[in-house]
């Protein structure tokens, strides 16, 4: 064993490990091959900007599981992996992005090494960085070899996060206060919206105390007025108005570890569509952290904030959440669970989900919502301890 | 014609997508869908973090292209793309990270609803957020149609820029230069390097005057000593230190379009090593630019930048460049053409390109690079004006 500078013990790695191949071993599986950035991490502990490449990790049932990747990030793996450095793997810088040869080939290469050429092997089918391309190569490279679809195995060990993971999320937790904070603090009619995300972003790397931060998996999403009808846009150089609503989609980032967090200010008078709106979403949020138990499902969750906004006359369907911890760009969630009525995963003390029961109406938003920590008994655990409500600055 | 928040006029689109229908017309396409989110903004001026879902545009011969999304990202298609609304479509909830039903049978269904169900319809094979799952389910749901590979064929088209487009990479420019001179200004023994990325982000969002800065595609790669021998390591808390070269791969961000820009600092005084290579890096950089003519082709500036090397008898193979313009995450790279050896891509004027021959050494980098543009005659321009050289602080 080499010295690491990953994150965690080599004894969590063993779990993870173990985990995995129990799992592998369910699905009939002899290898599997993980091109989830965040799966990848998990794993190994590889952490590098290098994921617009192909690259992965093979895990067979024995031996230390073996990152693969552009020749150039090899010492990106040395530097951050934790397994010995012959178990870091290079491909050539002709392979990148050519349309003459594709990394695939080099990949088969090395499973055929390892004696896996008539094997199944799983393939994440459903994930970033999958492409359709490379999985027609590796299959044509490897004919006898039986290609399987184990999108998800490896978020599925993820659910449940151990106690090392926890303290980090719970590092993640106080970073994204600090940028909520910042957030509310610094809004203001005729700010620049720019110009508050710059103070958000220098919040959230800066960290609390020690405990610097890392780059959260999504931008800020911090949307106004009629554009915060719209989920998913980031920000522009608009002032900010009185009398518009601003919802701030964020999250702190400890080594890789998020704590999602949304809070919504308004400037100037809230009318009152907007208290009403607000009050629903504040008594279905304390529902939905009643119901989201140990034993309970997800989508327990989801109907007990369902049942108050009926209540209210208020139209919300869909998924309202999902379970997070380590992440890379371009998602936050874990692509596992969801809260949403149609979901009956059961909870388990361990597992952390960001609640995320957003409003969107047709003139305006409003975000609140909580990442929270299934325990072993009561209700969920909001990790985050930003006051629940609307802001309103005038 | 609605009105339309798109950052470039109606004809700019237009021209856009008669160059992709000529392409589509040469490769015998009917029809394509495209998966890359920068090909998708180019083409309609869709902008919002929802890339995590699928998502795309369908383009045919005639009519506008179609944005087709998540129902609730309808909302900011409806804010962005130029387009009617009409021609902005969206699927369920319950499509989202299904195991059961995945969002391709949507897509398919309105493909059909088009008359395509036997057309040939080019999918973008090697692309993020195309899956190899996502293309397994197209190809079931249309059985009679032709799923070709049409990997690029868009980028190909954005190769070259229009002067609306130049004019923005230039505002990119001048944010980039603010953000490399905060790097370089703040950079000392001691100061912890989240601290600094902090900085650097904040910069970088602030951006130059009413040029509000947007999200760079790639993160800041900010590497010290032994952690600048890996190509694509991050930033972490720990203080920077006296006597380590630290790369700064950076850029600015102005609406999507990006120039990037790196540059490196040596805290001490560099031994003759460095020295020597940054010496050998400035001339080579020199002799590339000079090599970056309309009618040369990309592999004459890589040769040109190999040939110094070769001379100075520092070895460095591989890709040293790629073009810039409209990206999202994960990379701020088109991936058509490379500037290497075995790329034979005509230069032509308006063509932009990060010319990136960053050498890393065996104990530490050495990252300095321009973003160039093509012109009419003569060498390529260099877009950001920051000094080309290693800066030393004692």
């Amino acid at each position: 064993m080499t010295t690491s500078n990953a994150p965690f013990s080599i004894a969590e790695y063993e779990r993870r490990l173990a985990c995995v191949r129990a799992a592998m071993a369910a699905a009939g599986l002899d290898a599997l091959f993980v091109t989830d950035p965040s799966n990848q991490a998990w794993l190994t502990g590889y952490d590098g900007w290098s994921f617009y490449v192909h690259q992965g990790v093979i895990v067979t049932m024995e031996d230390e599981p073996v990152w693969w990747g552009r020749h150039m990030d090899m010492m990106g793996g040395r530097r951050t992996c934790w397994m010995q450095h012959d178990n870091i793997l290079g491909y050539g810088d002709h392979f990148v992005q050519s349309t003459v040869v594709h990394p695939m080939q080099d990949l088969a290469r090395h499973l055929e090494g390892r004696g896996l050429q008539r094997a199944r092997i799983g393939v994440e089918m459903e994930n970033y960085y999958y492409s359709a391309k490379a999985h027609a190569v590796l299959g044509a490279e490897l004919p006898d070899a039986g290609l399987v679809d184990a999108t998800a195995l490896v978020n599925w060990q993820r659910l449940v996060k151990s106690s090392d993971e926890i303290a980090f999320i719970r590092k993640a937790a106080r970073i994204s206060e600090h940028v909520i904070r910042t957030a509310i603090d610094r809004a203001a009619p005729g700010v620049r919206k720019n110009d508050l995300v710059a103070d958000i972003l220098h919040a959230g790397i800066t960290g609390v105390g020690d405990d610097w931060g890392d780059y959260p998996a999504i931008v800020p999403l911090t949307p106004s007025g009629l554009d915060a009808t719209a989920a998913h846009l980031t920000w522009n150089g608009t002032p900010m108005r009185e009398g518009e609503a601003t919802f701030f989609e964020l999250s702190g980032c400890y080594r890789r570890y998020h704590a999602p967090l949304c809070r919504t200010v308004f400037l100037g008078t809230p009318p009152d569509d907007v208290r009403r709106v607000e009050a629903a979403q504040i008594e279905g949020i304390a529902a939905g952290l009643e119901a989201a138990r140990a034993g309970n499902r997800t989508c327990d969750i989801a109907n007990a904030f369902m049942a108050v906004m009926a209540r209210c006359g208020i139209e919300r369907s869909g998924r309202m959440g999902y379970p997070v911890g380590l992440s890379y760009p371009p998602d936050w969630g874990e692509r596992t669970a969801s809260i949403r009525s149609e979901d009956e995963t059961v909870l388990e003390p361990g597992m952390t989900f960001h609640f995320m029961p957003a409003l969107w109406m047709d003139t305006w938003g409003l975000e609140t919502t909580e990442t929270i920590l299934i325990r072993d008994d009561g209700p969920a655990e909001p990790l985050c301890n930003v006051e629940r409500k609307l802001f309103v600055k005038s």
